[in-house]
C-alpha cells in the first residue's frame, strides 16, 4: 500500500485524481484549488509551483491544463516525499515531478528564466502576527518562517522567462504587499480577482497574475464568491470542485 | 441671475443642492459622486478636495457628512470661479470655500498636516495615452497635464494629518500605481472598493482610502455595481443618486 501510517487518501474531484495527505497535519485548502483554476497555462508550457506541499496545485494543473511539464518544489523532506508518492499514485511521473528544495535556492539550482509559469500559495502571515502552529507543516504553510513574501516573489521572478506569468493567492488584506513585491521584481500585475466568502461581505483572498516585463494595465475580474446568500457553495465553486 | 452664458444649472439630487456646469465642457461624473459616498468623514472634521473642478465633491460632502469645513482647490481660474458661485448659490459659504491654486503648491500655501481628510479624483490617463481633448477643462481633468498621480498623492500626504485619511477614485487598471504611490508617501491603503459597470464584467474604477501612518491591512469591500444584469441602475446607485 502506498499510504504510510497517519496518512489518508483524498479525491481531488478531477479526472479521478487522488492526493495523499496527513490525517492530522496541514491539508490543502480552497485557496490552492482556486489558484490552480485561476492561473493561465497554455498547451506545452513548463510550470513550477513554489512551496507545493501536498502537490495539490501540480496535480490539479495536470488535469486542468495541457502543460508539458510541472515541477513542484518543497522544503520539507517528508512533505516532498509524500507529494512524490501522490504523483506516482496518479501515474503522472512523465509530466509531474517533485523536488525537495528551499524555493529561495530554486533559481540557482534550476536556472533563470526556464519556466513559462510560476505558481505560489505562500505562507500568509508574517512571523509575529498570530500564534505559530506546533505542527511544523502547518507552521511553515501559514507563517513566513521558511520564506517571506518578498523571497517567494524574488524566486518566482528569477525562475520565470521574460513574458511568462507568475500567479499567486494571498490574503486580500495584504494586496498592497503583493502588488508591491511583484512590481519590485519586474513582475507587472495583469489580472486580479477578489475572493469573497459570501456576497455582501469583505473579501478574504486575492488571486493575482503578473507578467514578467509586462506593460502596466491591471484587469480586475468579476468577484469570486465561495458561497451564495443561503450559505451553500456557489455554482462557480461547485464547478471548480467538479460537483456539477 | 447667477449663470453666465454657456452655463447650466444641475440638480445634485441631495438636499436640493444645485451645481453650475458648462453646457459644452467637462461635467462631473459618477466617479466623483461615488468617491463622495465612499470617503469616511467624521463630524467636525476639516476636509480638502484636490482638483475640485465643479466642486461636486465638496458640495456632496456638505450634505452627506458633518464636516466642519470643506475646501476645494482648483488650478483653472474660470473653473474655480464657477465652483465658488455654486457654493454661493447653495448658501454654503460658511462651510465650503474654493481656492484657485495649483494643488502641488497647496501644502506650502495651506500648511502641512492641517486636514483630517483629503479627497481627489485625479486625471486618469498619463500624457501619451489616448487623444488629449481640445477643451482645456476636459483635457486637464482626463490627462495628467497639470499634475501626475504621484504629485497628487504627494500633495495629499503633505496636507493630511497623521492618522488622517486620503481617499481617491481612479481607473482599476491603474490600481498598482495608486497603491504604490500611496505607500511611497506613508499613506497606508486601508479600504478598497472595486466598481463594476455590470455584474459579470471586469471592473473599471477603484475607490481607495488610505490612512497616514496607518498599520498595514487592507479591507476589500464588496463590489459596487453601477447597473444590474438588466442594464438598469443598481439599487445602490439609485440610493447614491437619491432616486429611492
Amino acid at each position: 500500500m502506498i499510504l504510510l501510517p497517519g496518512e489518508r487518501l483524498d479525491d481531488l474531484g478531477r479526472g479521478g485524481l487522488k492526493i495523499i495527505q496527513k490525517e492530522d497535519g496541514f491539508a490543502f485548502g480552497a485557496d490552492s484549488v482556486l489558484l490552480a483554476h485561476f492561473v493561465t497555462v497554455r498547451p506545452g508550457e513548463r510550470a513550477i509551483d513554489l512551496g507545493t506541499g501536498t502537490a495539490v496545485i501540480p496535480l490539479l494543473l495536470s488535469a486542468l491544463t495541457r502543460a508539458r511539464e510541472i515541477l513542484g518544489v518543497e522544503i520539507e523532506g517528508p512533505v516532498a516525499e509524500r507529494a512524490a508518492r501522490s504523483v506516482s499514485l496518479n501515474r503522472l511521473e512523465g509530466r509531474l515531478s517533485i523536488r525537495e528544495m528551499d524555493l529561495r535556492e530554486a533559481p540557482a539550482v534550476l536556472g533563470h528564466g526556464g519556466f513559462d509559469v510560476v505558481t505560489a500559495n505562500p505562507p500568509y502571515r508574517p512571523v509575529g502576527s498570530g500564534k505559530i502552529s506546533p505542527d511544523r507543516g502547518r507552521a511553515l504553510a501559514r507563517h513566513e518562517i521558511a520564506c517571506t513574501l518578498d523571497e517567494v516573489v524574488r524566486a518566482a521572478a528569477a525562475l520565470v522567462k521574460f513574458g511568462g506569468r507568475v500567479a499567486m493567492v494571498h490574503l486580500s488584506g495584504r494586496l498592497p504587499d503583493v502588488l508591491g513585491a511583484l512590481r519590485a521584481n519586474r513582475l507587472e500585475p495583469k489580472r486580479l480577482r477578489m475572493v469573497y466568502p459570501y456576497p455582501g461581505r469583505t473579501a478574504n483572498l486575492t488571486l493575482v497574475e503578473a507578467v514578467k516585463g509586462g506593460r502596466p494595465h491591471l484587469e480586475v475580474l468579476e468577484p469570486l464568491y465561495v458561497r451564495n446568500e443561503s450559505g451553500a457553495y456557489s455554482r462557480e465553486l461547485k464547478n471548480i470542485y467538479g460537483e456539477e
